[in-house]
């Protein structure tokens, strides 16, 4: 008996003090322990003007509750040149309080997942409602042109909010993005009571200020090793948005595909698709970057260069060397190699038409455009009849010609180009230093870009790579290369579990100056063994904890040291019941023992 | 230009002669390429009787697909003592048939993720069709009692399958579990025309016989940890019968929760379940079991004691020791811990109540009841104020007695008993020489059991634990704990990769002797960190490797040798899409560039 009495004592301080489960971590926020419920006609201003807000399925969270006769009227006609000015601060508003009122109201949390069985830990509805008068959500500055389509630093994420003990709530920023982020937190507040139609906040009165420590928050996605529709991607822009994650880096085509439909060269994707109905058409393009722009995620597109583009070869075969050379290894990383001929006049003439069709169409909702870079291998310049050499002194005076050349044509469009760390730290390959530049190695790439006075979006693979430790997608003879392969773990295994990708500071080891140019980070979802069966599962919560690092910092201001698993954890646990309830199959990090008011005893040393 | 001749000459080869694939590989197998199609109205009898099929979603390939009518119609009303006369070979075969037609028309498999974007690998309509005349299935044997819960060897599963060139198919089997088996892989046979309403195969003729190497081919699915809705299980089911499995082992409680609805003890499941919704009911649990049985998947339950219970402790306190003591790694390997008291008469009492209401209900369609036994820590007795001692000279004899009682009570009922091998090994409890031994703990586990006499279901961790390697659910202080935890991975890092899992063979290193007594084995889906969120993309098609060894053999005998991952991959390639269109989120294991008739670029060495 005496050893049941500890835990008894801890359910009565779980069920006074609930977890407040704000993921991310807002950098300020007090809370109390009065409840207050919300109703359906809550007074909402924006600005001083009333408004009026929908249940309906027309501004609910998911993709793929989306009415279809809506969205088409908010498709605008696929046009060269498009404009954004269609997108106005107003309907981006108007359509976030939507989307979080009907998410608070749909989502039927009801939250006994975080409580011990059996425990009382509602209010009691007999005792009456103090309900919640108005939702006051000043902007105070205006929206520049580029709220939609930032650099980073170009928008204040900024918030402020309030919820008084008699019931008013004041959200506060500077921009329309600041908006949706706080109106994000203010839906994480609200439970479902188990009666039925009762929603409150058990944590009133509160006051949160909240900032992000980084402005580029992302995740990039393979879209060329597997396809994803469209509605898997509106759906990760969902659950981004939920994660205050700000830029959905879409690595669109590599050697294995390209789905990329571009209208002057339509034989690249007829060519390079995996199969017709797998394609991107510019009306898909710009729905995601519209759906993207209109929840605050900046979707931008790479499309990746000189290497990694084989599947050129179908459509252009003069314009690629070494496509499906064998054995492959020879010639690049993975099957089936292929890469843009470094000295050719055709190859400009192909990328002067792909970026003439293609990037006025991206511009209108994308600050970059990234022109990829990684893992060029020197040897296929062997096999290019214009060149024959594996010569680095051959060869970097045409990858500069080459970069300069395509990078002009990218600014041109409006766009900032992007690439990977090879290009400068391999190659030696100088750019304009507002050129960002994106490392994946570890170790010392970051450092040692920011020392070339370049900004830096981190994707170390140790840490933050999705794809890693699921094993081997090549087969393995059985003679001796089966001894090699055995166990046929993959290159990065073993899996980044959401701790160790929690543990990762992408300043980590940088002077203050340096850390400035580091403008944020992004998990990378290399799709060779993750498609739509299975997206959600491995990138959901693990993108989370990275979306943590770098929305609220790998420092915990209210402690001066790093984030603590344990004050992490039962937070995780519960926004990860909220984004399943919301359609998004992410998976569980703990059993539901320790998930149910059971945290201490899930934790080491106990 | 030459470098690109030989995967063009690749292509002409692989599209003459398709992968044919079926999973898991028969015993012998000899096909044509001639094509064949099938028509809705081609003629069925079993026996010499005509079969009358519906395509309608009533006898659908999935659980959700069930419509609710016809299954209250299947189901027996709950009685105490539910006899399974109702289940006739007529109407499981009939069942059978039908859903293999259904999931032939209605799974829209166009296998082009199988082939070379715009090859031409479909027959060409206009030549005109040649059509299957008839199906004749006959049933040599007729079907025991046993035939439906059958003790591992009591069952014949083996069939002979031919398609003649003239469109005349035979499915041969001993039972109308063999002509199940032979219904799957004529399913498989057949594709879906991308011109519509066609299905044909292009492999005639066909020669098969096939028999399974191993009577025990299993899943474990740990339903205390997570709970799993019935539809949930249901599917697994749908999907082991794809991949001719055999035996769901259900480990249904544990200290985390309890959620097996026990009329006579309705307060253990009211206390010890994660929520009121989170239960199997006694229906739940018949409806679970009909469907294994009308699928040719037994159903079997484990309660796990005298460790692993300490869920009784809420409703029962004065039977369990060590619940939820802090910190749990002195009392057990997880919190919350608890065990029975090893000498406690009113443990002897409950065990009675629950053996008595639940082993009748079980027993008419299993032939089974696993008693546990894993992990039973001696400390915990120190707590019990009837022992005081963790001296195994103290505690063997009480197990033992334990032992002995419980499992005459399971044979009393009919079923045959299962333990863990700590049971035997650890503790040296002897048993009778039917009781089955399931291991884990690898190295010479098997070796041992078997040097017992005892019978073994082989689920070594370091192969067939499918939760492995996707982190720690523990937290970590951020001092030395940090540390020592860091980088968080869990205790059977790494993940369980398909080829790992391809590779074991549970009668390894055994003599001919030895061997015979291996039953079997089963993969292990121990649910930490697995909810109904991502259960489909951890279990599929990972399951579908040891599926194979378990039925087609680790040693192909084409051969001679041990199954090869080369020849393996297009055919799960195939089997997974298969998997996913007939409703399971089986994780792909290449990208489509391997699948798309590409196999030789992903291989190792090229």
């Amino acid at each position: 008996m005496l050893s049941l009495l500890p835990s008894f004592l801890c359910l009565a301080v779980i069920a006074l003090h609930p977890v407040a489960a704000i993921w991310p971590a807002p950098q300020s926020f007090t809370k109390g322990s009065q409840v207050l419920y919300l109703h359906q006609n809550i007074r909402i201003t924006y600005n001083g003007a009333f408004v009026r807000w929908s249940s309906s399925r027309e501004h609910g969270c998911l993709a793929e509750d989306l009415d279809t006769e809506y969205w088409m009227s908010q498709q605008v006609p696929y046009t060269y040149g498009y404009s954004p000015s269609s997108l106005t601060s107003k309907e981006v508003v108007q359509a976030a309080v939507s989307r979080t009122l009907a998410g608070i109201f749909n989502s039927k949390f009801v939250p006994w997942q975080m409580h011990k069985p059996g425990s009382k830990f509602e209010p009691d509805l007999a005792q009456g409602q103090k309900w919640l008068q108005t939702l006051q959500i000043v902007q105070t500055g205006e929206d520049q042109p580029s709220a939609f389509k930032p650099l980073a630093g170009e928008v204040d994420e900024s918030y402020n909010l309030t919820v008084s003990a008699e019931g008013d709530v004041q959200l506060t920023a500077v921009s329309s993005i600041g908006v949706l982020r706080g109106l994000e937190t203010f839906s994480q507040l609200f439970y479902q009571h188990s009666a039925g139609t009762f929603w409150y906040t058990p944590y009133a009165p509160v006051a949160i200020q909240d900032a992000p420590k980084f402005p580029h928050r992302g995740i990039m996605l393979d879209t060329a090793r597997h396809f994803f529709p469209v509605d898997d991607i509106l759906r990760t822009i969902d659950a981004m948005s939920w994660n205050k994650m700000n830029r959905l880096h879409v690595h669109v085509t590599d050697s294995q595909s390209w789905p990329l439909v571009i209208p002057a060269l339509p034989e690249v994707s007829e060519k390079g698709a995996h199969h017709p109905s797998l394609t991107y058409s510019p009306q898909d393009v710009q729905r995601i970057q519209t759906y993207g722009a209109q929840r605050g995620v900046e979707v931008y597109f790479e499309i990746d260069m000189p290497g990694h583009i084989g599947v050129v070869s179908l459509s252009h075969p003069e314009l690629i060397v070494a496509y499906n050379e064998q054995p492959y290894y020879w010639w690049c990383a993975q099957p089936p190699c292929g890469a843009f001929k470094l000295n050719n006049t055709g190859v400009d003439a192909f990328l002067k038409t792909l970026f003439d069709d293609l990037l006025p169409r991206l511009a209108p909702y994308s600050a970059y455009f990234h022109t990829g870079g990684d893992e060029l291998n020197k040897n296929d310049s062997m096999l290019d009849e214009g060149i024959r050499s594996n010569d680095s002194a051959v060869l970097q005076p045409l990858l500069q010609k080459f970069i300069d050349t395509q990078h002009a044509r990218v600014r041109a469009a409006g766009l900032t180009p992007m690439t990977w760390e090879e290009i400068p730290l391999d190659w030696n390959v100088t750019m304009d230093k507002d050129t960002v530049v994106q490392t994946w190695l570890g170790g010392e790439s970051v450092k040692k870009v920011t020392e070339l006075g370049h900004k830096v979006i981190d994707s170390n693979y140790n840490f933050w790579y999705l794809d890693c430790g699921r094993g081997q997608w090549l087969s393995f003879d059985n003679g001796a290369a089966y001894v090699i392969g055995y166990p046929f773990n993959d290159w990065c295994n073993p899996v980044k579990n959401w701790k160790l990708i929690y543990s990762h500071d992408p300043t980590a080891g940088l002077t203050e100056e340096q850390a400035k140019l580091v403008l944020g980070g992004e998990v990378a979802v290399w799709s060779e063994t993750i498609d739509p069966a299975n997206l959600d599962t491995l990138v959901w919560p693990r993108a989370s904890a990275a979306g943590e690092v770098l929305w609220s910092g790998r420092i915990d201001p209210a402690t001066g040291q790093n984030r603590s698993q344990m004050e992490a954890t039962p937070r995780l646990n519960e926004f990860r019941e909220r984004m399943v309830l919301n359609g998004v199959r992410a998976s569980p990090i703990q059993m539901m023992f320790c998930t149910q008011g059971s945290p201490k005893e899930c934790e080491y040393p106990a």
